[in-house]
């Protein structure tokens, strides 16, 4: 059976070594008094025991059994509620929450962690915290005062639980569809009536309240994106004194039946004259609402590392077990009947790759997580635009490409296991399906792409890109830049601002350019990324060799791998992207 | 919900206007008088209604149900055993077997579109067939001409089910591991015992008998896979007359529960002391199973197309009818609150390339069964042995390229679905799962990678990559060849000429090579297959183009779509195999 051991050595080179995490809160005064290196590490630790020791042993049942339904009632599967109400007396749902509603302030780079570790363990037990985390942010940045005393710190303690509620039948991608409605009450208050799908955790057994987060439209609002607002709707309405009232008109009308998270229950919500409260400024919802999805959709990218992980996890302990065959160059294990599978090249291959996209995951989270904290508590307001500019390029990249390398690894981990890796037992097959989704909700990865090369770049004429571009050469001119690395590095890099500034040109001549080149270009973005993560992690590693050359050795060997097995699938990329568009409409709709 | 519709005209164009199947059945004495193009066509029409009215309404209830197991008996799901008596009327399991047994004689270049169908209509349905088919072929080139009176008519008439049992809970990849005894006994017959697993029908509620083929080691055999014999096990032992007799002491102690095909029984089967028959020669076992294996590995890799064909019409028409977002250039539809989906450029980008993949891979198949029918057919010594050369060689790529690009299809073809292609009523999750089988069974894509490079390529030091070299020059060198895919063709082909003469020149020198890179240079190579097959059918659509411009001209439009954005994939490729084994032997075990 799968076991799951967080990967703490990692975290914390990662945290510490690389990115100088203490450091860093050091120098910002909202973090300063909150945490430093040894607590974080203190968290970390007890964070490994929950994840290992209370969510993963749930992973598998959690499949097997599903959520269910029963006339409106769902629950969760065995042992769920007991793990969640232990969980929230651990006081994770507001690790990184606002201090003046009871979040425990934490630092992003620290939650990604600790995220990471969740996914790992169990995905679909983590999506219903992770939404109530989003919930969190979005009302904390656009609710009312009065709004954010009654519901956040209930939320933060995981004693509530947040949803987003987005999608309708007909309006999915293109929210602008949507047509669930709002009428002003005389209370102030709005009445909700609509039906809304794939709600993630609209309805549960764990929390005695949810809460709401529901995309609708005013009377008068204008049709289209622009005329979307955002509203609080509790399922039970709660009193001025925090008491849960009478309950509110929702309701989950079925559950969806899943490729996978099937212990997560997606719902179909229906709202019928609900009451609701408005969440910021009328018609301005999707960008309120747009708070909690940037938030979700890293939260979603780091599902695609933590499957991985997992899958690694399991796939390296297989593969040193499993006797089967010969080394090429002969016996390595002469004394059994043949060797462990992980002395052939093709399985170490797969390996590698597994660990290398994890671990330039990993630190790519980190970084990304690095950029919100500055941009959060930054005291410079120019350090902080541009840590804002860079969380803006850099979140499609994080979500698409921790999720489709996320896919990639979880099929590698599966097929080392051959037909082993297809039987429900092992677990691998599992994480295979349950990773699919993350491609897919918040914004497909076609969604993510397209916001990177038409909103991210495109649009600013590439000045964010010139950001992280500039940051890249900064560091590949540093002494400790590690050869060979940086010089490849820098020619990814060159590589990757050619193909910018061609598609800067064009994109004015071709309006169908954007969409048919985003996904190649997004890759080639991701890859060349986690090029400056795997040159910075080589630094590090070089300089600290001699101190622990098992862990250290490890790292510039899977950065040479990075750099010679998967750097190149640039190549590719990229004159994919020269291709452009015209290969892909020439068809007429009724030839396909 | 799914319907799926055989693509006869594109089946046509494959085999009648690409390969002139026609002439070629005409000049082959044993072929001549069985089939000609309009009997083909017939028979393409007749199973395109089975396939898609009798076993395609099956395959999600099928896959909702699963087999059921009860204390050794197997029941498939719902609907499968009237499906199955109704579709062995039909002859279908005979289609392409030996005419002096009671096999129809059809080349196998029709066998395989039916087989595409079936796999595009119910794959775990066919499973149950295509072991049938590959155990004839094993019986009808090994088995003495008493086992093969006995048995053959009646696995053709579909009957009698057949199964291989390679196989045990030890030795998967590696044979050469397998513990199961056969023990002479005095009637010449052998006491098989031991335990198999992963037998796909091993056992079932579809046939009278099930004829195991069974790998297994006589007393005095050496170690390896140099001891291994192949035995026949049926569930019920057969009187001389055909008659069933007692049963034998055989059974299947438990099914496997899988991420897919869950319609089809995989099953645990125990031997013990069970009566069995020599196949072939004593230790010569493997050989012979190879026989079936190697059709069973073109079989399943045609699992591939046929799951990304069905996957490609589900996405097809979803895509034509959700209405979601506006296309890049303005509105297509303004009276329509939206646009239909396909007339998005990263919409069409997927559809397309399913489209160039499934369609490549279709017109491949064809050509690899091509070289089987002039193998067995040909009068021409020379050219039976320059066709056996061909399949030696494609084979391999068959399966891991089809399967490997029919996992990438079923993942677009879910992809475009958004979330609904999560969701189990869509049926296109239900590929995703069904197809990443195809990828694992009947020796995993990197043991294929292995057979190509090392026994295919590198072993006779390139002949046979020579005479599909000279093949597609020849091609390149015809006045009717295609400008401008030919010079792109040839270009590509270079590459892989010299990428293989690099590769057997380090061969000798660096032991791990090939295990090291096999995989990238199987891709390379499928990808310039993919390219001579696109050539082909360009050269043909271009010529017709006047008669039919909305078929044609989509070819060429496709054809145009690969070259430009797919098979720009191997210059990658190119690079990484470049890259050599050195970056994956650097870590030791314990540094994973």
């Amino acid at each position: 059976m799968p076991e799951y051991h967080a990967p703490l050595r990692d975290m914390r080179f990662v945290l510490h070594e690389v990115f100088a995490a203490g450091q860093l809160w050091a120098r910002l005064p909202a973090l300063a008094g909150t945490v430093d290196a040894e607590t974080a590490d203190a968290i970390l630790e007890e964070a490994a025991k929950v994840t290992s020791e209370l969510l993963a042993p749930l992973n598998r049942s959690g499949d097997e059994e599903g959520a269910h339904w029963d006339n409106g009632v769902v629950s969760t599967p065995a042992g769920f509620r007991e793990a969640y109400a232990t969980y929230i007396e651990g006081g994770w749902v507001g690790l990184a929450g606002n201090p003046a509603y009871g979040g425990l302030g934490m630092p992003k780079m620290l939650a990604v962690q600790f995220e990471e570790m969740l996914y790992s363990a169990n995905a679909s037990f983590t999506l219903y915290s992770a939404l109530t985390s989003g919930c969190c942010l979005a009302l904390d940045a656009h609710a009312s005062e009065e709004l954010k005393q009654l519901y956040l710190p209930r939320l933060y303690s995981g004693e509530w639980a947040g949803t987003m509620c987005l999608t309708e039948a007909h309006a999915g991608s293109d929210l602008g569809l949507l047509r669930t409605r709002a009428e002003p009450q005389a209370d102030g208050s709005y009445a909700i009536s609509g039906s809304k799908i794939f709600i993630t955790g609209g309805e549960q057994d764990l929390t005695a309240n949810i809460v709401h987060l529901v995309l609708g439209r005013l009377p008068d609002a204008p049709a289209g994106s622009k005329g979307i607002s955002l509203f609080l709707v509790p399922k039970f309405l709660v009193g001025s004194d925090g008491a849960l009232g009478t309950r509110n008109s929702l309701s989950c009308g079925s559950l969806e039946h899943k490729m996978g998270i099937k212990a997560s229950a997606t719902c179909v919500m229906n709202f019928d004259d609900a009451t609701g409260y408005l969440i910021g400024e009328p018609h301005k919802g999707l960008a309120a609402m747009f708070t909690m999805m940037n938030y979700e959709r890293l939260s979603i990218g780091i599902q695609g590392i933590g499957c991985a992980e997992a899958s690694y996890q399991n796939a390296v302990a297989y593969t040193r077990e499993r006797l089967q065959g010969r080394a090429p160059g002969g016996a390595q294990a002469p004394q059994k009947s043949a060797d462990p599978l992980i002395v052939h090249p093709d399985v170490r291959r797969m390996l590698l790759t597994m660990k290398a996209l994890t671990e330039g995951g990993r630190a790519f989270s980190t970084y990304v997580a690095q950029q919100l904290d500055l941009a959060k508590h930054a005291e410079d307001a120019d350090e902080r635009r541009r840590a804002e500019a860079l969380v803006a390029l850099l979140t499609p990249i994080a979500k698409a490409f921790f999720t489709d390398t996320g896919l990639e690894s979880c099929i590698h981990g599966q097929q080392v296991f051959g037909g082993h890796g297809y039987i429900r037992e092992w677990g691998q097959e599992q994480l295979v399906r349950d990773v699919r989704i993350a491609q897919i909700y918040e914004g497909t990865n076609g969604i993510q792409a397209l916001d990177l090369l038409g909103r991210k770049v495109v649009a600013n004429d590439g000045a964010a890109l010139r950001l992280f571009a500039e940051e890249i050469r900064a560091f590949v001119d540093t002494p400790a830049a590690p050869r060979p690395f940086a010089s490849e590095l820098l020619t990814a890099l060159e590589r990757l601002e050619s193909i910018s500034a061609w598609l800067l040109e064009q994109a004015g001549k071709d309006p169908a350019l954007v969409s048919a080149v985003a996904v190649e270009y997004l890759n080639l973005f991701g890859y060349v990324a986690y090029a400056y993560m795997w040159a910075h992690m080589a630094a590090v590693a070089q300089a600290g060799r001699a101190s622990d050359e098992a862990f250290y050795g490890a790292k510039l060997s899977t950065a040479q791998f990075y750099f010679s097995k998967l750097l190149p699938r640039i190549h590719s990329l990229d004159a994919v992207i020269r291709a452009g568009s015209a290969p892909l409409l020439e068809l007429a709709d009724d030839q396909f």
